[in-house]
């Protein structure tokens, strides 16, 4: 019956609240007497980025409010342009979040080269991406030295376009551990070269060898880094709708156009 | 005689000042009686930059410590690998800071793509450079929606890695003002793309087309800009050589190999 599926549905999602949490989803519940309503599913969209197959906005497009393991089971060989409308957004070189990472913050991308950090390195792909949640009001990150979080050791709540500038006595990081938010360090000053994302809900934020930082990293070099800023104009907003008795619980992966 | 050319070098040298400024010289006077010494001669130097024709450090190798024209007349034909030891400096793609702008922070640039920007118009160049003058605490810059520095307008003292995820109504600006410090400006968010390194102290710090930018700016796209930091560890060590009877000025565009 009708209540006894709401019921079940109800503990599913209770059950997957954990789970579910990553891809943005707040379901309120409402206990009256023997009845359990679903009364409101929000998510919280990182809504939406939009891909092209093409370049300058041209071409096939796809609109996305969640992440995506696989952009070809989506029907996209390759992504040549995209606009971030909201959030801020992971992307990787290979499928499942593997090679290398690219920071997406609000805006437009016309070009591979808008996003990508490493030209030595030449791949023109990008196959995955997910929302990056960091609800954090400030960013903290000790970096050290050495691999596992030994030698000398800073605290850095603040962006630093050049740590040898700023008195880092080498042009590499041992390990980092990251206290809270999440930061973008790059292999070169200015924010140039590989870019490794490192998240304080991620590996428990300790990542005390090059190899924790990405499976595209190859050397301790970093000299520069920089929070990922969170204000009032990143947070993704807030999307109300009603459930109506039944629905389509969207999972990581799949992807949607949207109406509005 | 010796008083007399003592007398005209130092009136040669008040009058260069404005121009030697820019690279960084400082003259102390002590003017006894009909004699006019010059005490000291320290210079800011920004030194040393040391450039080399080759990748990752290797091949012909020279250090700079005031900016240069064309590194051709020193005898270069390109360079593809630097490290900036103090102060900050800008290259350009072109001789006569022309071209492609790229800020060079203290740190190593193994490659090209290092310092690079812009890879939509792959040219591996950089011809011309000069130091970075720029002794301010605090950096101020008013951005305009259109030319002009007409249309919306917002004061900014802080680094924006996304100016739509700011609020920021549009991809591009029209006009920037630039009240004090300087600033490097990016055509795509998370500072990547074309570079335009805008400064208080050139054009009386009113760029009010992007044509003012840079002779390499095509439009006017810009969606981050950050402070170029000044800290302790930035500032260009002050050097003093004491003035024996005489010396060579050192003018823009020479160079040196150093002894130490």
């Amino acid at each position: 019956d009708r209540q006894g599926s709401t019921a079940m549905l109800a503990s599913t999602l209770l059950l997957k609240w954990p789970k579910t949490k990553t891809a943005g989803w707040h379901v309120g519940w409402l206990i009256c007497g023997p009845q359990i309503h679903v009364l409101a599913l929000s998510h919280m969209l990182n809504t939406p980025t939009k891909l092209y197959d093409q370049g300058h906005f041209q071409g096939k497009r796809m609109e996305f409010s969640s992440s995506c393991q696989n952009i070809m089971e989506c029907g996209l060989d390759n992504i040549r342009s995209l606009k971030v409308e909201s959030g801020t957004w992971v992307g990787y070189e290979h499928s499942s979040f593997c090679g290398q990472q690219f920071i997406l913050e609000k805006g437009n991308y016309p070009c591979w080269e808008a996003w990508s950090g490493s030209h030595a390195y030449h791949v023109e792909r990008l196959t995955s991406f997910r929302p990056l949640c960091c609800d954090h009001k400030e960013s903290k990150i000790a970096v050290c030295e050495k691999e596992n979080f030994t030698g000398r050791q800073w605290e850095i709540s603040d962006d630093y376009p050049s740590l040898p500038a700023m008195g880092w006595p080498s042009s590499e990081i041992g390990s980092m551990k990251v206290q809270s938010g999440a930061w973008v360090c790059y292999q070169y000053p200015g924010y140039r070269g590989h870019q490794y994302i490192l998240e304080c809900d991620r590996h428990g934020g300790n990542y005390k060898h090059y190899r924790d930082w990405g499976s595209h990293a190859q050397t301790f070099q970093v000299q520069s880094l920089r929070r990922v800023k969170w204000t009032e104009h990143t947070k993704p907003t807030a999307h109300r709708m009603e459930w109506k008795g039944h629905f389509k619980l969207r999972t990581e992966g799949q992807h949607r156009v949207t109406n509005h």
